[in-house]
């Protein structure tokens, strides 16, 4: 059995998505700025992957902009959104401690120009609460960013509800929506948002592509000049393929969501029940408030890589938790943040799943983690000088 | 006939590049971040990928930064260098007055950001001469910037010369050779560069991918934020399946560069006698130093928008000068560099083969080209007023 469970890392790109791209590689491959039919009909392509997508989150297709990922429409959008404040002098920005690195490291930088930054915490379930974020936003704050959804724990998060504060405080809000979109409910209009980042490879789409919502009016500086494509708005021959490969990624999983919500939440929560018995060990992020693919657990006295290679072996492709910061030895913040131990937030383990899990492979998952933790356990020395001092478990 | 003669704006994919690409989209489609085996094989493709490109322009697999095109390459670049520049109170730029929009505007935001910026004219052929570059360099300059080939005249620079110069001086020094990278030979250890930006998409790779060569020691500054990828130099998922297509695409490319000049060359010239019998029209750029590819006129009297869709209706694609300004009613900033007057500048046309271009299609252009400049002239005011007053024509 193979087992690919980790879709919040990457996405297998649809049948549809492939079939709609493969005619705009060496076919209809024109430059969309060019005049002649070739170039006009790529153009025209390009407008129409704009509306579909446009539709999708109930936006208008002049409020799309495309771009190479989830991290440069992250970039962008917070980028913008403080270059406004900053002409205002409004330089201090409200954000939380579980956003993804393309968030949080585009703040840091900011931090360095001379912004301030506030990380509002978070519960011990995930959960960013609108009351914090309300009482964070100062009299010069000129953004909030909190995500749609964590890529780690998949906490959904309130934000409809901190889109109402920042309306009523007169503050752009954006939310990096990369592991939502496709795979949640989402518009643009009820969540109350200014900008908006997706990442089309999160919902099997083609890597190195994604959009950035802004709406109509909102400040938007490049970070790429040149050209004037995307209205000015980000320079670059448009990737052309790979935006008419995303369109239609989107349609399909939009058109899914209900129906692979219905599937997916009673196997996740099987998977949780099944994992929940392995002693020592507990879920992270919230049991409800999840995204219906994301699990994710930490099991005490275990180092997550070589939980990680054991399932490989056997079949399982999970990770520890954001592809992005693999190769780093430090825990991942969100776990810290949600109040996990450092020794604790080492042994974590995420399975997401994609919309064609079946049960069968849901017990399979549930088996081979118990075995493999129970493996590692049995020559971890940690975990022996934790079962010696039994009082000392924090799970 | 159908011929595509705008190479220089994009081109098609090769046949080998889509097969390279087409398992790392539904099979091979693992984040190369992940410890699993599906994404250590997508990693091993990336690195392969990375070493094939820098193989092919003679540097080290580190130096190599996947980016996505030619424009994030070109404003990373500049970026960098300015930033480290600023760092040591070096502000100050050169440059010179044919450089593509992503390298103008990154400059022009530069010249916003408190940096001076020289840009050095041409000679009326194009050409950039080092020694212009060279009395230009002062004791705050940071960079120099000057590309390989021009994108809309073609002229290949001296950059050997300048990058002597550079290196004698102690400036950093980068090149846009989007244009050149694939069809030109280039080391960029003969070059002397230290910083050199390519785009798939120009050499019969797909759009939205490209790279930025970096030597080693060279300050790079992120441009994108976030995760650990490019060893911390560029966030975001890799574009695996986009990057193995390139690296496809530019061994191909690479390896016909000499086949692909001995058959272009006397094709470009005999295109260039040809339309040199057209009264009243030049070429534009350098008749011997310029790409294989690349043929440029203006003619006098006309519009340049309307002599491409009656090129279109007679099946030819070509373009007016840089796809990335169409759309603008502005003429080419490189035509008025090369001192062609604004009236004159409007009546452009570049013709941009393919390699796969025939004698039969070269002559079936010209005699197309001739027909509709013809045809234009004889409902144009300007023309017959030109007419009437026989001495004031330019050309």
């Amino acid at each position: 059995m193979y087992i690919y469970a980790d879709n919040a890392a990457t996405t297998k790109m649809s049948r549809a998505a492939i079939e709609k791209m493969t005619p705009y590689l060496a076919e209809c491959y024109g430059n969309p700025s060019a005049l002649y039919s070739l170039g006009q009909r790529a153009k025209d392509a390009l407008e129409e992957s704009r509306e579909t997508v446009a539709r999708l989150i109930g936006a208008e297709p002049r409020e799309i902009v495309f771009t190479s990922g989830g991290s440069e429409s992250d970039n962008q959008a917070i980028r913008s959104a403080a270059e406004a404040g900053a002409k205002k002098g409004k330089r201090h920005i409200v954000s939380d401690a579980i956003e993804h690195h393309a968030v949080l490291h585009t703040l840091k930088r900011l931090e360095r120009e001379g912004f301030e930054v506030t990380l509002v915490p978070v519960t011990p379930e995930g959960i960013v609460e609108p009351d914090v974020v309300r009482a964070a936003i100062r009299e010069d704050t000129c953004l909030v960013t909190v995500m749609t959804a964590n890529n780690e724990i998949g906490t959904i998060q309130p934000v409809k509800e901190i889109g109402k504060i920042c309306r009523a405080r007169g503050v752009l809000f954006h939310t990096d929506a990369v592991q939502a979109v496709g795979h949640i409910p989402l518009s643009v209009g009820e969540l109350g948002v200014d900008l908006l980042s997706a990442s089309a490879h999160k919902f099997h789409g083609p890597k190195g592509v994604g959009f950035l919502y802004a709406k109509r009016g909102t400040p938007l500086a490049n970070l790429i000049e040149g050209g004037a494509q995307e209205r000015g708005r980000r320079a670059g021959t448009e990737n052309v393929a790979g935006i008419v490969a995303m369109a239609a990624a989107l349609e399909e999983a939009v058109a899914g969501i209900e129906r692979n919500a219905k599937r997916l939440i009673p196997l996740r929560d099987r998977l949780i029940a099944g994992l929940s018995k392995i002693p020592h060990g507990a879920l992270n992020g919230d049991p409800v408030r999840r995204l219906p693919s994301n699990v994710n657990f930490c099991f005490e006295g275990i180092e997550g890589e070589s939980l990680l290679l054991l399932l490989d072996d056997r079949g399982i492709a999970a990770s520890s938790g954001s592809a992005c910061t693999s190769g780093s030895l430090d825990p991942s913040h969100v776990l810290l943040a949600i109040g996990r131990p450092h020794g604790v937030a080492h042994g974590s383990l995420r399975l997401s799943l994609g919309e064609d899990a079946t049960e069968e492979q849901i017990d399979y998952m549930i088996e081979a983690t118990s075995d493999v933790v129970s493996y590692l356990r049995g020559f971890s020395p940690v975990w022996h000088d934790l079962a010696d001092r039994k009082a000392e478990f924090v799970l």
